[in-house]
């Protein structure tokens, strides 16, 4: 940004959304599922009710953590908003039961309002997961039938990253099979211990899967099984689709599901899971500069390097910038910053000495790439305002 | 820190050690397996020998990148380095025997000099994963009887978080019982299917347990194993304890590992790794203040919230910063981490306006806090000598 022609220096400025924003999560990407828009529209869509019913009553346990990860929060957001988005946006989906424990149910309330949650319902939790399934399947029926949903979603409060071309898949599958659930390969040789400790045989790899969430019921027989089932099923069983095989009759299809379905699980799961939350949100970033010839070149190299985001040349900036002609450029970006933070912009500043011969050019203009590279991929509210050198 | 009277800013720094240097990545933590070092002593040390097999020919194909990610670089480090750096530690392994793919023999014998690996030795590895262990069970035997390892660890390149403790408890176990395998319990519940895609039946999840490595043997029973083993194991087989197990009719005894110990698989899970990696790092960070009584207990007062760290007030600093009356911090502070980063020391500066009022001043603290937290946790090197404003 040339401020007027005594500082030769450039700003080249580097703008992110901010995940807060629900409106701003980018609806799934093409390609990612065997059952494209287009397929959608050959099979048709989605014409009966379909609701949802999320457990959320973890501990956090595993994690090592005192709060239970699905309220630990990302950019802002706590996951559980994200899990509760990706369904939300789903236009065919009516309602989203979440299942919480009675000692988090105002912080659940709490997050619905602050996150614009429209969907949602909550119901407390019983004392195991499939208790607390079992509620939500209840209160989905209870006003009346025709308000109860033909299909109804099981899936995982710790699993946010599922799509809208994959639950497609669930629901249909789940109308015509009465029960369906999302499997995967498994990562690691499984094997049957015996009871002092040593191996007694290794499963074949081929025969076994991992089963994933989400799954996929018609009403009554997910309803039908937890009414049949025993209080041992209750207190111990771990899996749906084993209660609509037991007491329904109903052998469950397994369809493979992407690999970002899997649970947070590890404190390290935590940081995966913020990895592919700023990956996604990277689209969302934008590069601003002034008029200069140089800066405008630049942000066109940088933006073809980056690929995912759009580029805005702000012309308006200049006018802002030399309101007063002595303004700082420092103070400057930190007041730019303020302003835009309530919009859920990130706005980091990078100045670039215009140098003057080609060898320092390159290496000024390798420092922008790095800088603008790096606060795109870390998105670190704490660095926002902070004019950078290059 | 007081440049001179008139100027009242103070400049807190914060400096972090960077991975590449092998030498400060810091020990095993106590406490965190079932092995202490007390109990090591009672049960005396390690006086046979034992020797490393690492199979590395993975292609990188589920991470979807095109980098093997064993060869994935972490804070300028690659992922294998800090496999075999974890290894290398442990002053009673002798060598670590790494299978590499023939394309990659130049790449990992300049990883093996440029972080100055002293005990590892490469072998071209084989069209299988068993293939390439068994090429490096054979490679371990070449130098005559007397120099074969009494135990062999078979591991993983991409699972850098072993511990000595745990390592101390496979080798020993190895000793005794022949054959040993780190287990971890099941994170999904793992059900068998039709071959039309149907679910089967669901396992009962306490008898199963996942299969992790290391895994220990005795020289003899894996060279026995392999020898024996049928090309179609060779070809097709995934588990040295299985081949234990059916050609030298030792069952393998099985010892619950850490969370940690899982196998980096997923493009997530490179973040969840760099995520550990910086965790573990953090503990080598500093801060430096200048000599004012403001900055001073700021320092103090982040060393207590960070905990981990340890603070240094480096008086000389001030005797640089002085040395021209005139010199600017943005420019000094550029100077430092350049003449820092060589030493593998990353140097951010933070200047803090001294403010005049109680509210402001406890505002600038919280932004030094926060930045100074950002600073440690992201580790980003694009960010080096830059001044950030608090």
């Amino acid at each position: 940004m040339e401020m007027n022609q005594n500082i030769t220096d450039d700003v080249v400025k580097c703008a992110t959304d901010r995940a807060a924003d629900p409106g701003i999560f980018p609806a799934c990407k093409a390609g990612k599922s065997e059952y494209t828009a287009s397929e959608r529209s050959s099979r048709g869509g989605v014409d009966f009710p379909v609701s949802v019913v999320l457990p959320a009553g973890g501990t956090g346990e595993r994690t090592g953590l005192r709060t239970p990860k699905q309220f630990c929060t990302f950019l802002g957001r706590p996951l559980i908003s994200y899990t509760i988005h990706a369904f939300e946006r789903v236009s065919w989906i009516q309602r989203i039961m979440v299942v919480v424990a009675k000692e988090n149910t105002e912080l659940m309330t709490d997050i619905i309002q602050r996150y614009q949650h429209t969907k949602v319902q909550t119901v407390p939790g019983g004392s195991t997961r499939h208790r607390s399934i079992c509620n939500g399947v209840l209160a989905l029926g209870e006003d009346g039938e025709d308000k109860r949903p033909e299909v109804v979603i099981i899936h995982d409060a710790v699993r946010p990253f599922v799509e809208e071309d994959f639950l497609y898949k669930i629901v249909m599958t789940a109308k015509e099979q009465g029960a369906v659930g999302a499997i995967r390969p498994l990562v690691s040789t499984v094997i049957a211990t015996t009871s002092e400790g040593y191996l007694d045989h290794t499963l074949e790899r081929a025969k076994y899967r991992a089963s994933e969430m989400p799954q996929g019921f018609t009403y009554d027989i997910i309803y039908q099984a937890y009414k049949r089932c025993s209080e041992s099923d209750l207190e111990f069983g771990t899996e749906c689709l084993h209660l609509a095989l037991q007491y329904c009759g109903t052998n469950a299809k397994l369809i493979e599901g992407p690999p970002t379905l899997w649970k947070v699980t590890y404190k390290r799961d935590l940081a995966a899971a913020e990895f592919i939350i700023k990956e996604t949100l990277s689209q969302s970033a934008c590069v601003i500069t002034g008029p200069s010839l140089h800066a405008v070149t630049l942000a066109g190299a940088l933006w073809k390097a980056f690929g995912t985001f759009g580029m805005v040349h702000l012309r308006g900036l200049d006018g802002l910038a030399i309101s007063g002609t002595m303004t700082e450029p420092a103070p400057l970006i930190m007041e730019l910053a303020s302003a835009a933070k309530p919009r859920n912009v990130l706005l980091f500043g990078i100045q670039l000495h215009q140098p003057n011969d080609l060898e320092q050019w390159e290496r000024s203009a390798l420092r922008v790439a790095e800088i603008t590279s790096a606060l795109i991929r870390e998105r670190n509210p704490a660095l926002v305002g902070q004019l950078l050198q290059a």
